[in-house]
């Protein structure tokens, strides 16, 4: 059995990792293709060893068959094809409030513990969900983003006919676009990348580019001057968060997708109470997050397929993670982890 | 007839005020009481002169006795005691999404015309709220400030059980304690001056003054760690702003009340991600409001009479303003428009 232990300073090296057998809570998985994500690309990138502990295998956008499981395990059976809802729930904490997937003492799998970029992976049976037979292990390994989007509209309270501004064209900002379609509202997408804004074009949304536009007067044409319901704030730039807060209707609603890590920014606080704005902050997803993506992404009107910029091998991995940076048009690059 | 005339630099004069004849939709009012708000006191310190356009009677927390009504008034007649919704709502504009109290061409009455310091006052008939027998005059001035801390509250969606942080003990943020305390929540009131510290207390309020306590210790002793469900902003300032996103629990709630009107304030928008922070702005009020405020103040569980600094005649108001000026432990003061 092999695995991708990341080293740490940009590096991966394919070795041996050992099967490890379920207890009695959970199920060894064959992996069969892991997404790579914006945070692994973050972790190649050194930002966070101190929490990873290299050498480690990470990854956390996994489908997988099912090919053992622990006595206690009652909602999978060996054989069943799966995603992995990546989170360990740690004891519960008077902050958490009943909401374990932004808990104290959840521990992220793939990041706090051994990852799905190996061909055999073990995790708590209640991470599972299944997938339908129609729904392919490529596109099972989107379940994990599209849950992302999915949490981040429901946390948005986004109704039909409401106008939205995606900030950011990445993997999640397109997912999200996506759900939002999907929910009846009508989507504007900003980004900088002009191979991005090509492809959300091709996919009919109307699309801004801010830096060759002004972003208030596109987003006032969009709405005939109204502006949006909510902005989803995906791109984690300055810029962004700056002008997020000139975009909104009365008791337009910005949800917080993207981490600003680099300390406090300027917020125009005067403008939320002015306009009764709201800021809603979204992070991961919950149980219903995951059968919602699963529904939609077996549901077929999502085109996740066209989001594979490409399918490569575990072997490949560390030529992916260079060719991820060196390409800022790719979209969401998956790891065949049984090749 | 008289009123007090706001002429700038600091100056009221006492002059003549000629009744207006009521339009068809509109009442002409006995104004009863009057209290002084901290907007009126903004005004007096001339920061608001070029929408006021002295010299222009002021005044908008007003309780009244109906003198004359306009011929399509049917809400009121003569003789009815009211309190009065200063908010005059223009063409509805795209931008408003229903929401007139917020809306584009709204003009508030008492700052964009004239308002209630003074002895005989026309305002829109809409505007009038029936005043229970039971219930004072004098306590009918201090609805409008009621009103403002239940639409806070509603804002906030605050529930029985929850712990919540009033940052700001002054009027708002006193009757914002109040009316929490009404739905059930635990209440701590942040506040730097001892004299409202005190009475604070006196009501049994818990209480912290941040600038000699450590304010995330305090909150956290006050919740056995967990952390504040809400924090009403009510103080507007910086180092409020600063601090108001380290105390609260996941999923936590932020109410802007406060007007912060100096620039962009630093904000840490990745606590907003990280544990699903919400940041709601809050501005005046609705109509559900009012109609909720006169209930509360006729139930008579909240003790607005001692609220009441002082009541003093109209033709005294510029000692009125100059002693808030001086004093920094008074909370309201009322203008007795008759006498």
């Amino acid at each position: 059995m092999q695995g991708a232990y990341y080293y740490g300073d940009k590096t991966f090296k394919i070795g041996e990792c050992r099967p490890t057998a379920p207890g009695d809570d959970e199920v060894r998985l064959d992996v069969a293709f892991c997404g790579v994500c914006g945070t692994d690309v973050h972790i190649y990138h050194g930002v966070m060893d101190k929490r990873i502990g290299p050498p480690q295998i990470i990854g956390h956008e996994a489908s997988a068959v099912v090919s053992e499981i622990g006595s206690a395990v009652e909602n999978v059976k060996v054989g069943d094809r799966v995603s992995i809802r990546p989170l360990r729930f740690g004891a519960q904490h008077p902050f958490d409030k009943g909401n374990p997937h932004i808990g104290k003492h959840l521990q992220f799998i793939g990041i706090d513990s051994p990852g799905a970029f190996q061909q055999s992976w073990t995790v708590p049976g209640y991470t599972c969900h299944h997938l339908p037979e129609t729904l392919s292990l490529e596109l099972g390994a989107l379940i994990e983003p599209l849950a992302v989007a999915c949490h981040d509209v429901r946390r948005g309270r986004v109704r039909s006919g409401e106008r939205v501004l995606v900030m950011g064209g990445g993997p999640i900002g397109v997912l999200i676009a996506f759900v939002l379609r999907e929910k009846g509202a009508s989507v504007m997408v900003s980004e900088v990348n002009e191979a991005r804004l090509q492809m959300l074009k091709k996919w009919n949304f109307e699309t801004v580019n801010p830096i060759t536009e002004n972003l208030v007067d596109r987003v006032s044409a969009f709405t005939k001057g109204a502006m949006v319901d909510a902005v989803f704030e995906v791109s984690g730039s300055a810029a962004a968060a700056k002008s997020m807060t000139d975009l909104l209707c009365a008791r337009g609603r910005i949800i917080m997708v993207a981490i600003h890590g680099n300390g406090p920014q300027p917020i125009d606080l005067f403008k939320f109470f002015w306009s009764e704005l709201e800021l809603i902050g979204a992070r991961l997803y919950e149980e219903e997050d995951y059968e919602e993506a699963i529904a939609l992404a077996d549901a077929g009107n999502i085109p996740l397929q066209e989001l594979i910029t490409s399918i490569r091998s575990l072997s490949e991995i560390q030529g992916v993670f260079e060719e991820i940076d060196d390409n800022p048009d790719g979209l969401k690059y998956l790891i065949n982890c049984q090749e």
